[in-house]
């Protein structure tokens, strides 16, 4: 059977440097070693084995991750790993969310981007060598989407110079905010400022929540973790009430907005300054949901080349079984999540590259690109997480029975992703903030403006009808001109479609909210065709920039270009259809030009996978491993399986003898 | 707040009964009672309690199913719960897959099915009371979809009349069956038997595994639980090795094959004859389906009306927040399940009765009709399965964060469930099932013969072309005739389509096998098509019969019909339009057709997901309560978790206080 693993042959067929490949997904060969090395200190050290992470209770993985906390701490000092970059490969290396994750990720980011000066010298020589550890208490029982609709009170007192700090109902309870539960010693709280019965909004607090004694909780402060939920099993995300707990005047970070010692309030200058944070972290995310993805493909692309099962119908016990890989709906099914990777990648890495920017244009008093930015990320943020969420399942279940073990790998892997539909912006809210910015644009146009800003610029150009249905010329799928001209018209179409109906809607008499909420139900096409437009043109841009760099590897990257921009093209055939841009018979094209694409990756495809350089480590994958050897290692890992460690199990005499040995 | 409860308001809006809804929902009044009282026994069992199903670890889980196991089969008896039916529901209603399902499910069956009287005289009398627990056998590590391929032997050893049973391989090993890891002492065994070097292919024997007295392994056996899965934490499923293992001749299954004393093989008379319980179960999978999507949008519509977020764009901050099930967004995404939920219902009742046709239909010797329905089945089993796997997930995510947590319900829903894509057929198998028997039917349609199977008719019906475009006439879109019309045209055209295009290519050379292969990426849509007009077609009769027996239901469920078939029409918008069946004028009607449909069921939202029936017990969900305290159910579930057990966490000593109090 997998005694010589069939991945040996599927990688003498590559038709690319494998390593090459790496170092351009890696940012080159020193950072791509750099990091190797980096991950090596994790993957050598038995404190973050995670061979046990699918076997562990709740209970004992929530102590584990305490201990990869605190190791984790020691070993990055005693390493010396300075720079940020390092630091970030080191932790996604150890690849648990931890209970001391919210701490690094928002805890200390959030104190030194709003406290004050004087606030972040006096609580920042705590945080960063975690003599105090944070989280960021924001959502509650009843509002997460809806920030300004938050409860929880912070009431000034100018006779202590406190806030008193109060949970008025049942919703007011905060609930979900990461290492609360548990683990915190501190949080930054969202709380509605409230002096002399007037109310200020939403504004953050910094607030001690247990002894740093005994870890108690602290009088009028009741918490504990909200229970178990689909992935993070070792974090403990909790609840939270007060009951009038005092905290002094200077624990209100006051970067921006203050309240003297007399009780007045003076406002931030600009509201738009806490965008930043949230764009960059979106940004973030668009990177992630490539590498999440290239993991969840890696893993099912491997196994379907090393599983072989049946026959293709029609060809009924004729020799070998096939390989999986070679069906064709196999290929169909997987190859649209190869290609889809590695889009994301090049996005991802365009976004960082456009939040830099950005951010230097806010320094010199633009704002201009903010709002593009922050539409466009809050789109592609929706789309990116929806495609991978759904791309992991659909590479699980690509995987037959055995993807629905723990040891695939995929089931966490799509427990502990899909949550990013839902959180830094419930991706239904999000693409409605892409099409309130795509309407401005269009009313600006209509306005008769000039459009500046360059990915919303197809919303006003010129149609070119050349590639209408009635010029029966033959058109080359594969010409990325030809490609972002079709995505264009089709989303300025769609666009223009939404804002018209909605603008037609409101001109009737209709309330502006009621037409929006009618509107509704179409925005996710509309936004759909925006994202793929902007995620082609930074693959088209990617594969471009590789000829300068890496020549060698622009045949296979403009393949996973075509086929990529193919299929989206496929999925929204209506779109096309429906004006008459393509005709049938290039509809039947199109579909033989994927076909053939299909077949020029298929012995490719294993090596694609390679090139994203996963461990086995971090796939924790029996089916993914790089050496082929799947069903040994499912046969090994029965061995962790606490069921197993007696031969009867538990129970047998209480409820399976006395049937056996019944006198009926 | 929820103090006086959002979901009596909705509750008051019904414009139709919904207790009448309910009878006809489970088969007519006297039966809904029945069930209820039989429920009811389920639930007012202390033993039966399932709140604990989502903070224990998995070994307390099985042991959990064990004790559940045996008081079922005590109270069962102690009721005297007589007939299958009853039975049926008081194992639903236990709503936890149990260590000893299969012993039920298949193990029970397979005994009666194919084993000779004699045998069944000796083996039933020890597994009905049982004083033997028994699985079933037949997925090995390398082989699932492919039966065929299975591994394990039995060899035929005239001199001691045995079977030696024994795994050759690594892939050999059984992996898989339900109850085998730990609980079970038999099995019904699949393997291929040997006679004198000749290899007859897959047979089925009873098979000891561990011993009656101290539950031991027996010499030879190997086995045990294959480790955590998504779902299914109380079962184990299990692995199984034989070295060498001797059982008696009269151990193989023999009702239809048979091995004489001196090794003469008889073969079965008919090789269609183990359809049969397949095709029950995959009829027995569509009417599961539709109580699972069911029960998933239950608790997705009850928590959107309670639950309130925000303000639509347009309107911030005026007044109340929005109930988010008003959102035109949230509504496009749940209605859709809510009538999938219906048209499922009314297409697994439909089958149910058919397989009593197509059975009595065998008995005469006539098979035409099983060839039909198990293509259908095929077809049906795979629509449905994605259908509620993607719609339970959906109806998760449209409960925003608080979807994450288990006491929503739906993440185990979604666990337990999705592997029906898997088992039973995998879907992307037995779509192409579907696709041969379609292929068939094209065939003897070209050799002129007539199509006397009514559910493929539409294959050589003659096309009326009144509906196309170019006629302006308005179309009633809630015409069943119309509905009907274009869903056939379009089942129609798509698979001949495919069937066309595949003969081209085996005219054209290519073996069948690889034009197969080529087609594999376009089965689905139209197996879509054949399945979409079949559910369609069984909601309208569905509804044409209510108006018999309940005519004041019929406007409500006309209105799901209707929306369920705009729905399905607009999602494949495609397929009409490219055409020209469907102009663009009309692509406008049918959505704003949808768009009246959806704000005349929307009043009826909350008592149509009441109508099913589900009580607090079965839904086990704290978003999906009936009283809607969503609020106080999830601050109250959290005294469930253990890490609220005490208020300093296990760990803090080793690995918090020593950084807190470290002298860095
Ligand atoms: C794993 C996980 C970790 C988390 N960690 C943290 C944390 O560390 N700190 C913290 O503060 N929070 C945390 N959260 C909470 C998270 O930020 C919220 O769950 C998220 O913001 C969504 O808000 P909600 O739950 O209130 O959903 P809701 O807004 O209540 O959504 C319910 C439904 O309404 C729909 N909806 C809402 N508004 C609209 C609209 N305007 N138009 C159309 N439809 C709408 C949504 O699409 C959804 O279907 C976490 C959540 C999860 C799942
Ligand atoms: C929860 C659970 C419980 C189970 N319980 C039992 C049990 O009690 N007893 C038992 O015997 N078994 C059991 N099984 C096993 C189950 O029956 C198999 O997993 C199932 O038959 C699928 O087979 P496979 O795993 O070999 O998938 P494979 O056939 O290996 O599928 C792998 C991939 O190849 C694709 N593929 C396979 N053939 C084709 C083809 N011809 N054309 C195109 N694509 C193809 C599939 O779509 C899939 O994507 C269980 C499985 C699960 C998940």
């Amino acid at each position: 059977m997998s005694s010589a693993s069939p991945l040996e042959k599927e990688r003498k067929q590559a038709s690319f440097d494998v390593r090459s490949m790496t170092y351009l997904l890696e940012g080159g060969e020193e950072k791509c070693k750099r990091r190797e090395k980096v991950r090596k200190y994790v993957e050598e050290d038995p404190v973050f084995r995670n061979d046990d992470r699918y076997t562990l209770d709740r209970y004992s993985l929530y102590k584990r991750g305490l201990e990869k906390s605190k190791h984790l701490v020691n070993r990055v000092q005693e390493i010396g790993l300075g720079n940020r970059e390092d630091l970030e490969v080191f932790w996604d290396a150890v690849d648990m969310n931890l209970p001391t994750n919210l701490h690094y990720a928002m805890f200390v980011p959030t104190i030194m981007g709003q406290a004050s000066v004087e606030q972040q010298s006096e609580w920042l020589p705590l945080a960063l060598p975690f003599k105090i550890y944070g989280t960021y208490a924001q959502t509650e029982l009843g509002h997460g989407t809806n920030v300004a609709g938050i409860e929880t009170t912070a009431t000034y007192d100018k006779s202590t110079k406190e806030f008193v700090i109060n949970s008025p109902t049942v919703t007011s309870t905060k609930w979900w905010p990461g290492g609360l539960g548990k683990t915190s010693t501190h949080c930054v709280l969202m709380a509605r400022l409230i002096i002399d019965d007037k109310d200020y909004g939403v504004h953050a607090f910094y607030v001690q929540l247990r002894s740093l004694e005994d870890h108690m909780p602290l009088p009028g402060i009741t918490l504990g973790d909200i229970g178990p939920k689909m992935g993070y099993e070792a974090v403990d995300n909790g609840y939270l009430r007060f009951d009038h707990v005092r905290i002094p005047l200077f624990n209100m970070l006051a970067k921006y907005a203050q309240v003297s010692e007399d009780g007045v309030y003076s406002k931030p200058p600009h509201d738009k300054l806490s965008y930043g944070t949230m764009v960059f972290v979106r940004a973030h995310l668009i990177a992630t949901a490539s590498v999440t993805l290239s993991r969840a493909i890696t893993i099912a692309i491997r196994y379907s080349a090393v599983r072989k099962q049946g026959y293709v119908i029609g060809a009924e016990k004729k020799g070998e079984e096939m390989t999986v890989l070679d069906f064709g709906l196999q290929q169909a099914r997987l190859f649209p999540m190869l290609a889809e990777s590695y889009a994301l990648h090049f996005t991802g890495a365009f976004m960082k590259k456009f939040y830099v920017t950005v951010t230097s244009g806010i320094q010199q008093g633009n704002f201009d690109q903010l709002a593009e930015m922050h539409a466009t990320a809050a789109g592609l943020k929706a789309y990116s997480t929806w495609k991978v969420s759904n791309g992991i399942e659909e590479c699980r279940k690509s995987c037959g029975g055995h993807g629905y073990l723990l040891v695939s790998g995929l089931v966490h892997l799509f427990a502990d992703y899909v949550p990013a539909c839902t959180y830094e912006g419930d991706n239904y809210v999000l693409i409605q903030q892409t099409v309130k910015y795509l309407f401005k644009i269009c009313e600006s146009i209509q306005r008769q403006e000039k459009v500046t800003v360059e990915s919303v610029s197809y919303l006003v150009e010129q149609e070119d009808p050349s590639l209408h249905t009635s010029s029966k010329q033959k058109v080359n799928w594969c010409d990325p001109n030809v490609q972002l001209k079709l995505l264009k018209l089709r989303a300025k179409r769609l666009v223009w479609e939404i804002f018209d109906e909605y603008s037609a809607l409101v001109q009737s008499g209709l309330e502006p909210s009621q037409a929006w909420n009618r509107m509704q139900p179409l925005y996710p096409r509309a936004v759909n065709a925006h994202c793929v437009l902007y995620i082609a043109s930074c693959f088209i841009d990617g594969v471009k920039s590789t000829n300068e760099s890496s020549p060698s590897l622009v045949p296979v990257l403009a393949r996973l270009s075509n086929f990529y921009i193919l299929h989206q093209i496929e999925q929204s055939m209506v779109d096309f259809v429906e004006v008459g841009m393509i005709s049938r018979e290039q509809q039947l094209q199109i579909r033989q030009q994927k076909q053939t694409l299909m077949s020029e990756i298929r012995p490719d495809a294993v090596p694609l996978v390679d090139a994203f350089n996963h461990s086995d480590h971090l796939l924790n994958s029996a089916l993914g491993r790089y050496d082929g050897r799947v069903y040994e290692a499912l046969l090994e890992s029965t061995k962790n399986e606490p069921l197993n460690h007696t031969p009867v199990p538990r129970g047998y005499e209480e409820f399976i003898r006395p049937m056996v040995h019944s006198k009926l």
